[in-house]
């Protein structure tokens, strides 16, 4: 069972309102220590990997600009993810890294030079979550206008991973790094190449400069549900992120991996990771209380806030009591269907609605009932788990200490880390499957006699 | 007496060859660990800042290709530099981190929100060295056709500055963050600013999605040598790199501070930092001994490649043994003026200019006799040294064990850090002062009452 905790370098990433209580250290992310804190703790727990969102914009659609989100902290202030991953690595052996990079957000070179440096200093721990920037205010920061088309961005986001792939994979053969101390030749030049590239979006020439980390790519994770968000997760992604339901979990995995296939891949090529926010206690009555304490103090603006971004629309006018039946416009409406595939909602009014959005993926039980849920979830299509969490760390605290030994009693999760890079550790070997289309730009060379 | 040891993340950083000597562990420069203990050491010696150098590409001007810089690993491969920085953070408490990062490699608000992350998580220890990038290879990662002419480069370097004077001094004013757990409110919105940035190369919208770090701006380094770079010194940098003999230190110094007057500075906002390389032995004839045998061990190509790729002409095909009286061209002769510049030559061939390239910057002696010859460069107008390195880490082990003893029995180094970010630690204050150029995006408000 793979196991992601799923976390924001913020103070607050999903449910808002949670940062103020005291079992809360999500106020002090601008901190070394909390992360390293979390690290231990992850690591103690067996965990995969930590997965760091990210967003390079504020969602400001909530009224028309950023105050609301600054006054809930949605999503804002919101520090750069990679930047973590160094200093958590000092303090762990074996957890992985997986952290966000929008292909807006940094020329492909100089991102491919961030995540294989990154690989090297962490002995290949490293996973890259792609995303495309769904908000307006992102581009804005970038240098665009108003935000590219949603299509558009994926045909970005198609060149941008040739260019990182042609660099990972095309540059540097394996044995070009000699590192001969008698003859003080480190690299040969005969097994090093440019990669000319010169698309529509980029013109990059390499050689790379980088030599060949662990895992030369990362591992690729991807979150995508739209149709052409599928069809990129399909071709590129060994992770994918999803939220569903255990009823159409079957379907959607199914139809990726068909996709898969017809790009040469294998089902098993790729690991389907379930969002789910585990809510513990030690009696049943206890996690109930937990979660009604959580869902009391959630801040309903802050839900709209990130709603009005998700959608795109601005919801801010939309009174919390008026019945969910009187506001079906086609944002509502995909909000509800998110809400409503994900489980039962009972959502009434409009604060139902917003209050569901941040508390849908809730698992609620004791560690028995929950090592049930997420057995339950296994024979559905999951693979893993993005662990979300109401509190920070304290829900990873109650999950470590309460539902990863019962896992570990029944063999869903690993006692102790085998050796070797991520890649390794969920798939049995450190690079990208030939039959990977981003191995398609290795350089192929017969062996020097 | 500012101290920082100059260092690269890569194989190879100014004599090449070196590496493979049995005390360089710049081979590790892939895994964390040399880094780490690295850090400590410095921190150690009281050093105020560990200076990461860089280069986004290869010097591939030689031969008119990247060959030789891959035998001889001329800074290649070379590595992200700003990664090790949360590491190095891990393992000490009050050393500086200046990193290098070119202009043209990553788009302003993604490198403002890279270096605030940073200043966040050391507790305020970050320095910024600016750099435009000199080698063509650079800018053809980076989807530019050919280099971006010289004046051009500073014209985007100024405008890249107020982008990110923008993002961190005049974004988020003081007091922004209230983090009230009472009312759950994180900022306050009237306090926090877009920066509608719409330049000639730059576009960017804001508001900045980072809060205030401890030094806003991290601390402004550059070593501009050029008329053009002396200029942008004058008006940004903080701290000046200079590789200069005693006898024009004074007139450079003047210099670039009469220019700074200009921008409504002091000529004490500046610190010029020399360049050496102190090559320290328990008695002067074992100094010696130790350069000499370093001088045997350099590589002759690898330093040619190096010097070609900083004058843009291929020098591959000079006769080592050619006399340097038959070579006048501008680009040699513009390093003979480097290399005399920098002190007595006896540059008979090209050989030797080569070599003195590499070795112009030795300080050969005692720990008295380096301490010595510190001190008459202080009296020459050295604020501190850039500490350059013939392997790493072993010239930092012989200057911190034997040299900052007795610049410490001297007064000059100091016994023990005061607390505080890196720009009070040089200037008394955390932040840019009022007077400095960029300190003029800031927002001025009236506090509330």
């Amino acid at each position: 069972m793979v196991l992601n905790a799923f976390c924001m370098n913020t103070v607050s990433h999903l449910q808002h309102g949670l940062w103020v209580r005291p079992d809360s250290r999500q106020r002090e992310f601008n901190r070394l220590d909390p992360w390293l804190d979390l690290a231990r703790l992850l690591e103690r727990g067996g965990f995969d990997t930590i997965f760091l969102a990210d967003v390079a914009g504020i969602s400001d659609v909530h009224g028309g600009g950023p105050d609301a989100a600054l006054r809930h902290a949605v999503q804002l202030p919101v520090n750069d993810p990679a930047m973590l991953i160094p200093a958590m690595a000092t303090a762990t052996e074996h957890l992985g890294f997986a952290f966000t990079s929008s292909v807006l957000q940094t020329p492909p070179f100089t991102f491919a030079r961030q995540a294989t440096t990154l690989d090297h200093l962490t002995g290949g721990r490293i996973a890259w979550n792609i995303v495309t920037s769904h908000l307006a205010s992102t581009a804005r920061n970038l240098g665009f206008d108003a935000l590219v088309p949603h299509d558009e961005r994926y045909e970005r986001a198609e060149e941008y991973l040739e260019v990182v792939a042609k660099l990972w994979e095309g540059s540097w053969e394996d044995g070009a790094v000699l590192a001969d101390l008698d003859t003080q030749v480190y690299a040969d030049p005969a097994r090093v190449h440019a990669i000319d590239h010169h698309g529509r979006f980029y013109d990059v020439a390499g050689p790379f400069v980088c030599e060949p980390s662990p895992q030369r790519t990362p591992v690729l994770f991807q979150a995508g549900a739209s149709e052409r968000g599928r069809e990129f997760a399909a071709k590129h992604a060994e992770g994918v992120f999803v939220v569903a339901s255990r009823r159409n979990l079957p379907a959607l995995r199914a139809d990726i991996a068909a996709r898969a296939v017809r790009y040469g891949r294998r089902p098993a090529d790729l690991l389907f990771c379930q969002g789910l926010t585990p809510v513990v206690g030690g009696t049943e009555a206890e996690a109930h209380a937990k979660a009604d304490e959580y869902r009391a103090q959630l801040s309903f603006e802050g839900g709209v806030v990130q709603m009005s971004g998700m959608v795109g629309v601005d919801l801010s006018d939309i009174d919390p009591d008026r019945p969910i039946d009187e506001l079906r416009t086609d944002a509502i409406q995909s909000i509800l269907n998110g809400v409503q595939r994900a489980g039962p909602a009972g959502t009434q009014t409009f604060a139902d609605l917003v209050r569901a959005a941040m508390t849908g993926q809730f698992a609620v039980g004791t560690p028995e009932q929950l090592a049930d849920l997420l057995e339950s979830w296994q024979h559905a299509g999951a693979d893993g788990f993005n662990i979300m969490h109401s509190v920070l760390p304290a829900s990873f605290v109650d999950f470590v200490d309460g539902v990863v030994p019962v896992l570990r009693a029944r063999g869903l999760v690993r006692d102790h880390y085998e050796p070797g890079p991520l890649r390794q550790k969920l798939f049995g070997a450190a690079r990208l499957p030939d039959r990977h289309p981003d191995a398609a730009f290795r350089v192929r060379r017969a062996p020097l006699a």
